[in-house]
């Protein structure tokens, strides 16, 4: 076993399904937690997210041998200086932020001499606070972990050993290219629709019941990306700004283009495109990514002949 | 019975859905049906969607008392002429394409003296082709009806029983409302998800496979969207022009909106809107327009405790 006790600070959809997951994956393992909100707290011991409940950071850490931090990126900071306290020299100090070239910062500077290993699972849904977890969110997901230069490889073998006890296959890459990477597969996506979600909702000629009632020509997935937590993907945009930025000038540029394609009546253009988005989705399917059924299974499509 | 005999024009996802949930709603009810690809034709014949197949349009369409055009909204006016030579003066002609202002013009113009009665039902998947119908494509789904001034009474009404027959929750208004509304509702987020799964698979800097891989992030929904049928789509935006460029403006201007407030580091601007756009999304699924378990139900939520 890589850990023996681990501590969950923030005990949200992630850290409750850490909790969770880790009690059926590794149920020798001793799981504390602790949450800024006392609402939360009880909540997640009631639930029995994890096994301890602290109501200090520093006590939650204290005597942990890995610590992992479930808050909000733009609270990874605070939360550092807060455990800083209790933290023993051999731990590891991971986290699930999905931006890591700041956070990764912020935690080698207010942890300085510590083992700072930053994580980022692939995983969630649009739900958010303690009783979203569930013990099968990391399940054939990818957990990406950007260790900095010159981290102690048995530290980084625990941690990857760690992930994949909780079902997710794990991969190695540099901070900077994982900021890019889930610029575009996860970070535009989210500012996109939540901006769609904003127009919609704004618009004078339409009104709201109409973008209601008509949401399922396409419209309603939007809108379950954009029913995400406000607070943790206000921090991804103000803390992976470059790479956001760059992946949004690409976007805006292509947007252009089709625009000039349905002003010009280009229909070439346009099923060039739509032909080739196609090849996209098929490598998701078979990479098990996504569920094949289509519209997601939403209706019964028993073909009743 | 509103109407005894009805002639479907174009079996892929929806025409092929329109036969099999005639025959599973409306069982009195006689069905005929065309498609220009003689390989459509046979595989419709293999799997029942309708009772009789025709080998040509203007032979479909004798006797029938409804015709229901399902081929994409480019090819309407091409299907008008070929039913022209067969069709009863007392039937009605209907359609299901996306766009309705155009379309209600073509057919006008190419069947005059007839009872046109455009119709959009919102529904579908990101599949096409005849394999893809299934009989409850239409339960619980909004079917759009967009009658010409002077449309004949009694034939609008037999049309909107027809639809509810089907499942459907049938609503009146005029195409050019129609077109407004779904473009922001169905047009613009096709054609943002084209865009940005094009975008994706053009970087140079991240991987397809990395796209792939890390696509459960928010990237998947969109390459599901991105998935349907480039001719029928290449088609709605030649055809809802003006209402599209309309919508994309708002939209690209709202963009500019959060690229700023990215840039500045505004938080509160993101913060207020990502707030904002969670009450879109309750109200689709306090009516029923999607699927409430978290993440469509892609995952196994249950909460092992």
């Amino acid at each position: 076993m890589p850990f023996e006790r681990v501590a969950i600070i923030g005990l949200g959809l992630l850290g409750g399904s850490i909790g969770l997951a880790v009690r059926e994956h590794l149920p020798g393992v001793k799981t504390v937690g602790y949450d800024a909100d006392p609402d939360v707290r009880a909540k997640a011991r009631e639930l029995g997210l994890v096994q301890t409940i602290a109501d200090d950071p520093a006590e939650a850490v204290r005597g942990a041998d890995l610590i992992v931090l479930c808050v909000p990126v733009g609270a990874m900071r605070d939360a550092a200086k807060a455990i800083a306290p209790g933290l023993s020299p051999d731990a590891v100090v991971s986290d699930v932020g999905s931006s890591k070239q700041r956070v990764g910062k912020a935690l080698a500077e207010e942890l300085p001499g510590h083992h700072v290993i930053p994580a980022h699972p692939v995983a969630g849904t649009e739900q958010s606070g303690p009783e979203a977890g569930f013990a099968s969110l990391f399940d054939g997901r990818w957990c990406i972990l950007t260790p900095p230069d010159g981290a102690d490889e048995g530290k980084l073998a625990a941690l990857v050993h760690f992930w994949k006890a909780l079902g997710s296959t794990v991969e190695v890459m540099d901070a900077e290219h994982h900021d890019m990477v889930l610029a575009v597969t996860s970070h535009i996506p989210h500012l996109i629709a939540y901006t769609i979600v904003g127009t919609a909702s704004d618009l004078e000629e339409v009104r709201r019941s109409e973008v209601i009632k008509y949401s399922a020509g396409g419209f309603r997935d939007f809108t379950r990306i954009a029913a995400s937590d406000p607070t943790m993907w206000r921090d991804v945009f103000l803390h992976n700004q470059d790479a956001v930025l760059e992946m949004m000038d690409r976007f805006l540029g292509d947007l252009e283009a089709m625009r000039e394609a349905i002003k010009t009546g280009d229909g070439e253009a346009m099923f060039e495109l739509f032909s080739r988005t196609r090849a996209i989705r098929r490598g998701i399917l078979e990479q098990g990514q996504d569920d094949a059924r289509p519209d997601f299974g939403r209706q019964d499509h028993t073909n009743d002949q």
